[in-house]
């Protein structure tokens, strides 16, 4: 059993791991507790980013940085130690060799050719136990989590919208339905994905820029835009080089108005695929995974949502909500195949903030939640 | 200055008075503790109902018949005893003739024909001091000072939504969108109100009954039906006798279908008054005002929540929010007159509550928030 020590270091680890959401694609966030026999902390650290030291080799280096001994010492780590030799070594061996003596992890690592670390641990004698806060912190490395069960990156759909729903007014205005707290959240979440999604109608009307701001050490994600017809054009703010850009258009989509801008070509959505005449949302999902994003930040407009919505492609929402009323102007999510009340998509909210005036309520699908009708 | 016991005691008074909300109309919801030199509490008492005795009355009663000497004693009530005999004598009168020594309110009485209470306490030498917790009692009696200050019923608007704001799916379909739970809470909501308010269009869509189910207590509200062209039907389970109803209908419409219902005719829309092309918001709020209705639980649809809204008569707004989302179906509030971001209504939360899965969010008009422009 896991002792209350080890279940606080692995509360910090958690956090240590979160650091580097948005960072280390396509790998998970991973953080690491060194602790002695006595509980004292001996050294921490967080993978920070691909091809950058494992958040255990991080740990056993800050603890012999600090002059400790780690020998006999216990690792609390976030997930179970890999097996494999990628870009850096196996952690697994690692902390054979420095002499740990015990080692409690969260999550088992799903993937074929890193799973194992905690049998070679094992079988090395190293006292190994799993499961220690294992929801919490799969919910740290849920991005990274979808992408190896489901084979595409998770996706987190935002929206700001008025008390009523609404996402702008009855003439297009909606700067600002929502607080400078809300819109700095927003590039928190910016920060923490690695893929920013909006829709060719937000780019007409918004011009979005879509890079994060305030975030120094942040990776910027990259900004693609859904634009079938490649309707983009080359002055707006997005193609600038303060982030990368991908323009996914349709198969047939005249691009010459765009030299040298990133550009896939994607097939229409069909029956399965969502999109109401849009874009293939798989495959854009399966072009962005192929690319190494494992976590897109979906943000809008309403038919793009709606097309995600109607794919099944979202796996989480949060909603920035003002306290203001409409009454009128377009909806915050549009056509999304649910014609009757038995097929809403129903969620469970897992948490809610207050941001300035607003409230930011986050929720996922329910369990039972199945994709809506075809159609 | 009131002691520590004597706040103690207005939050019970403040208490006690709640639990006639929707029973005293026109009258105010008003608590009274009476406390022992030595803090200790000899009675207490509320205001049940209009007609009743008053609760400082009450609360005299309740002491004496449990043994008690008053003589001396300290009186917390949450609003100024009153100076006048209406169809019960002045409490100020009764407290002085009990030999109470104290006197502690919350909230000075506004009306012209009541007010003078605490200078005739004071007069009599009676220690009197206003004003402690005169917030809280004040949104406790929210309903009776509006129509005081205003001359016109509170008016809370309840909606229910998904999170993308939507009252039903594309079908009508709207059974349930919210849970058991919220639903429970709008029969509180009701059994707190004189008078349950919705247009045509949701008794046509819903054939709701408007009662209070499962307060015992709870005094019915007066169910009120705005049918501009009286086209409810005989019928309609609105018309049963499970509590009063009012038919608002136009100037000139045709009731000869409904015989012995109680029909008031009014004036429809103008420039000033809401309603796009429905009846005259003003007018029906000054004719329940004329019927000794305090409080208005308004209930929809959206287009009459949308008239409330633009005649800037909306004083509270109550927004169950299922986590769910249909991307189609009816917006839960409809054309409000307002048609840019900057005319939006600005609110501000003063509560967020989960109830089962929803949220339940509580807000009112911002102090600067003025009607919306005319249109």
């Amino acid at each position: 059993m896991a002792t209350a020590t080890e279940a606080d270091a692995m509360r910090r680890a958690i956090a240590l791991a979160a650091r580097a959401l948005g960072a280390t694609s396509p790998n998970p966030v991973v953080g690491c507790v060194i602790l002695d026999p006595q509980g004292t902390a001996l050294g921490e650290g967080w993978h920070r980013r691909a091809g950058g030291p494992h958040a255990e080799v991080e740990a056993l280096a800050a603890a012999s940085a600090a002059g400790h001994d780690v020998r006999g010492a216990t690792a609390v780590v976030t997930l179970e130690p890999c097996n494999h030799t990628g870009r850096t070594g196996p952690c697994a061996q690692a902390l054979i060799t420095a002499g740990i003596a015990r080692v409690v992890y969260a999550v088992a690592d799903p993937t074929d050719d890193a799973t194992g670390g905690a049998a070679t641990l094992a079988a090395a004698g190293v006292d190994t136990e799993g499961g220690l806060l294992a929801d919490e912190a799969a919910a740290g490395n849920a991005a990274w989590l979808t992408s190896v069960l489901h084979g595409r990156p998770f996706v987190l759909w935002k929206y700001a919208a008025t008390l009523d729903g609404r996402s702008a007014a009855a003439d297009g205005t909606s700067r600002w339905i929502t607080s400078a707290d809300s819109r700095a959240d927003v590039h928190r979440l910016r920060a923490e994905a690695d893929a920013v999604v909006v829709g060719s109608g937000t780019l007409r009307a918004d011009d979005p820029h879509l890079a994060v701001r305030d975030h120094e050490d942040a990776v910027q994600p990259l900004r693609v835009v859904v634009d079938t017809h490649a309707s983009v054009t080359p002055g707006a703010r997005v193609l600038d080089d303060a982030a990368p850009t991908l323009i996914a258009v349709g198969e047939h989509a005249d691009t010459t108005h765009l030299p040298g801008v990133d550009v896939v070509r994607l097939p229409r959505a069909g029956a399965d695929g969502g999109g109401h005449g849009g874009l293939d949302v798989h495959a854009l999902l399966g072009e962005l995974h192929a690319r190494g994003v494992r976590s897109v930040l979906l943000e809008g407009g309403p038919a793009l949502a709606g097309s995600f919505i109607s794919a099944g492609a979202v796996d989480r929402v949060v909603g920035y909500l003002a306290p203001a009323l409409l009454g009128a102007g377009p909806a915050a999510l549009g056509d999304a195949g649910i014609g009757t009340i038995a097929r809403a998509l129903r969620l469970e909210v897992t948490d809610v903030a207050r941001l300035g005036p607003d409230l930011r309520i986050t929720a996922v699908p329910t369990a039972s939640a199945t994709a809506p009708e075809e159609n």
